[in-house]
């Protein structure tokens, strides 16, 4: 049967019988769950507007970082792919960029890019054929048509992708418009919101003291009172618990915490105001603001999240011709025991806080996050996080963290994606991977049947739905 | 059959039929092999007076920190499972306290606490069984009762267990008393030392002057200068081999070595001695003494275990609370190449030397570990240790290492643990693991089966034995 | 049949007889392909002379330090394998040394030594027992006898081997006279040179000044001067080419790259030349000579290879005593995406700059260097190195790199051997592993069977010609 052409049954499943059999009928039970989605990146003004998405290159390629930078990486330019700066004026033919996306589809063999592509392709168009220089205009043609379709509309999307919640993802300053539109539409869908303060915590960020003098007209507090800062941002979350966060997320280049005294605390906010802090205090006043952000998780209950480790735009000549996000952000190594000490020196045997760990640095998983996490009540383990949500990826996040931290110190699965129709891929792949994994811990007798039915479940929604407090 | 519940005859092998067939072989002809245990942590008063065990709380669960730190990360209190300050005078009712751990046996899923754990039940008690909320009080009382019976003591367990040698571990300034009555019974087990001296080679650790003191007084040198101290080192040493012991062991926060001239040790010792000594100093004074010690173990040929890279007692709320070796030591990043490039210029090329390493950080398995012992004749690498004596832990420790260092620059297996019971259960553990990986390879054709069973009784006793010299 | 006792058919397959099924058939398709080899370490001398080759001792032990290590780790003294200092008087009998090997031929199980060495002895020798006391000298006399043999002379060697095309490596000063030799000659092996040119770019590397001195000479510049000195640089280079180069490579302690302004650049090189350079400076020239030599090759084509991540000559005693290379070279931590940076953001973007990366430092494939690949154009990584060339090596590799950077930003396989006898048998092992890997790639629907056939021709044959531009 020609489906399985580009998607079988039984992918990512062992080739060994009896684990396959097995993890078969783990997934069987786990298939059609509904899907959490704690973490990710989407657009809420698909859901709130519910307009038609444009075409297959604009949908499915301009905005992946993961399909441009490997098609960067062999040689295309991004200008043939359409992307450029915002309001550039160049633009290139939709159909022209996904035949070249087509030409070159052979690069990603191997990658969750390509698991992910051809599920959307196959299980959301109905297409089953190979996308290759031969197929690419007729599969152009029928996403194009379907897209036209009110049931390729987003909101429709979002209810047959049974999806139970969405988080996106929102900066301190953002209105949420677009969460208040669906809040009081007559739509059920739940798309909230999370809590990203990155650019009103780090002096670095491009814009920090203005963005602090927004935050105090939005809160109508004097931010450039270090105290009033704090009031502020309370505030804010506040706003933001109201429009559906239950989480904030705090994309850091280390995992520094500190704790300074309110003197010091004002002695470098000051500075941060001024512009005339060090990168050494502007990490220390980064780290000491972790440390305010879980005192104030404890009392308004936002889980935590904390994603560290990654140079963002390594690229100065992709940065400045085609800016930020353009697949050109790296990993760093990591270090934990050192640097979350302060933080939970103070609030790490707290059983209130929950902050949910990421790395980009496996090297942690079992020498720093396990063992952290296998002890703290206050820590879990995010999953495996970006170039790591991943079968490999998350089959050695298994391996390296379930002895020493369990399974019940890590929260589940989330796609962390701004490409909304890879979702349901996203979460598929995940839930296969898991089955798997169980299903050979089953057959090495190290779990039993019921336990790993058990399992399965909890990893593929129950896990994800009681971390995030949803 | 029900014992298949809780303990499958096949546990830890290959789902695919001819590995598993073959570790099976490998297995029986090694199963049964008495077990050699160099390295440990048990009381040796238990063999000196053979009382009998208390309850199963107080021998299963509240000396056992693998399995409260996990119950802790989940929220569970510390003083709940009956764990306090020693002399607390609050003490929890000890079926209560197997209750809780009972109710959250399922966190244990996937760790080797749980592997353990069982087939202690199981072999131990003859528990048929899975613990749970609605067996944990029948199984309570068939563990209180058969630790009543005499076959349960310390010495009949020790002989049922096919023990053949145990060694404990002592630091320099006890009096090996229990040590001492065993030799001096009739008791035929064979019961050890081995030389801890971490509290008299590390200036930062507490009461070190003090130590140094005592140590002076113990041997009738005058401790306060510090050829006298290196003499009095040796004569603790040989008062250890007489107790038996064939190896000393180090635990130090890095694996620095150095070696200082006469006039800078001295100088260094003088600062140690009168607290004055600063970190950086400290650092280079332990680093300093290991290399003494290699010196002396090729004299008084002891052989010279290093763990290092622990950061210690991290909690200080629990610290403060509870005391040490609460669960909350965690793993730091290693280096070896460099720091221990002193020791092994002076050393390294001696085959009267061993040095077996330790390390928590697998990182560097392949990269430091593997290629530093499959050159230098001094060096041995230890078994995967601690957080990663472990199935997975034990797998990637042999995929990572044989490549470079063979088998033969390994040291088999020890189980380095306090948990008496659990002693059988480890080494099965690790007997199994290293069948089902020897199975692989010769299934894979890259040994042969004749050489895979010799290289299962390697493992499984014969290079422990030849490796502490015992 | 007596062959499966040393090398059986389908060694390094998977036991699962669904994969090894699709394993056999796709390496099938590329067990006879063309060897390309374009980065070892063979002597020109040996095509260019034709002589035969001596003894077994002086072939296969003696020149190989994975194996002499490991004998020297477990006590076998370097003296009793014939190892010296060159011109030493000293001289071992090599059918002694042979039988010291066959002795300790036990050390090597698991290793990949002991799978290159069973198939030298069957592939070419055709020996089918394998080697131990009882057989060590049959087989030595076995293959004495037929190294006398015509076709076992170094032509007839590589024409029997399929070698398409082999690469040595010479560093600047070599006047490549074996290489003229051969180009002379009637013979149509084509045996090319690699451009190395460390001691001439590395301030710390002994005898730089004098090199440099030579250099001029060599190029008729002035080499005093800095721009001359790149000046001879580029002429070398063209030598080289002229002698079949299309690569250059480079083995530095670190990836540091720096891009000096051409007063610093100046400054510091005059410096080297009076031996005044700081060790934090020459890391800093040498840095910035990896860019100088990214854009000449950027102009003249080379493909240009980093080698980073060794300490060398770690033993002094041996170093003193037997000389470098002596398998006392230890990999050390590696970063990269710091380290490149200079070079990247000047050449990273260019599609006719090609870098290929090599590390011993496993940690940073899925951490940096595939994330790097996956995205800078300039960019490929090499393939496992080393310590890391062998059955479990290469599978981390696949398994760490492939998800980010695909296959298609690797260069297929290079042996990096100076141990030409064991040629094939590398290649041999790299295929087979490759083909096992695709084959489970298959059977778990992650890609289709008629890609993997593709890639495992690519991997084999094509990516390592295209890389290098053969």
């Amino acid at each position: 049967m020609s489906t399985s052409q580009i998607l079988h049954p039984d992918r990512l499943f062992s080739p060994i019988a009896s684990v396959r059999q097995v993890a078969r009928e783990l997934y069987q039970g786990v298939q059609h769950l509904p899907i959490i989605s704690p973490h990710g990146h989407t657009d809420p003004a698909w859901f709130a507007d519910n307009l038609p998405f444009s075409n297959p290159a604009e949908l499915l390629i301009q905005p992946d970082h993961y399909v441009f930078r490997m098609l960067y990486s062999q040689g295309v330019s991004l200008e043939s792919l359409g992307i450029g700066q915002s309001g550039s004026a160049l633009e290139a033919d939709p159909r022209n960029v996904w035949r070249i996306f087509a030409h070159y589809y052979y690069l990603f063999q191997g990658t969750p890019s390509r698991l992910w592509m051809d599920f959307v392709l196959h299980d959301v168009f109905g297409i089953t054929e190979v996308l290759n220089n031969d197929t690419a205009d007729s599969i152009y043609d029928i996403i194009n048509t379907k897209l036209a379709l009110p049931e390729y509309r987003p909101r429709q999307l979002f209810e047959r992708f049974n999806i139970e919640v969405i988080a996106t993802t929102e900066q301190p300053l953002d209105n949420l418009a677009h969460h208040k539109k669906i809040q009081n539409s007559a739509w059920q869908g739940r798309v909230i919101t999370a809590f990203r303060p990155d650019n009103v915590l780090d002096p670095e960020f491009i814009g920090f003291a203005n963005n602090i003098q927004q935050l105090g007209e939005l809160t109508n507090c004097d931010t450039q009172d270090y105290t009033k800062y704090l009031e502020a941002l309370k505030i804010r979350r506040q706003y933001f618990i109201a429009h559906g966060a239950t989480s904030s997320d705090h994309g850091h280049v280390s995992a520094c915490t500190a704790d300074l005294s309110d003197l010091n605390a004002r002695a470098l906010f000051a500075k941060a105001m001024t512009g005339t802090i060090t990168s050494d205090e502007a990490e220390i006043f980064r780290g000491h603001m972790l440390t305010q952000m879980a005192q104030m998780s404890i009392e308004d209950g936002l889980v935590m999240q904390l994603h560290a480790g990654c140079y963002r735009n390594h690229n100065p000549q992709v940065l400045t011709q085609f800016g930020r996000d353009k697949g050109a952000d790296l990993p760093l190594p990591n270090e934990f025991v050192h640097n979350l000490k302060p933080l939970l020196d103070k609030f790490g045997n707290s059983t209130d806080l929950s902050l949910i760990l990421f790395t980009l640095d496996e090297t942690t998983y079992s020498r720093e996050l396990a063992p952290l996490a296998g002890h703290y009540p206050a820590l879990k383990l995010g999953p495996a996080w970006w170039f790591h949500d991943s079968p490999e990826g998350m089959k050695r996040f298994r391996q390296q963290t379930m002895e020493t931290a369990g399974f019940y110190n890590t929260v589940g699965f989330n796609d962390d994606t701004r490409a909304f129709l890879s979702i349901p891929a996203r979460h598929d792949v995940a839930r296969r991977v898991d089955c798997n994994f169980l299903a050979e811990l089953i057959c090495e007798h190290r779990i039993t049947e019921t336990q790993g039915h058990e399992l399965a479940y909890d990893l593929s929604y129950r896990l994800a739905k009681e971390a995030y407090r949803l």
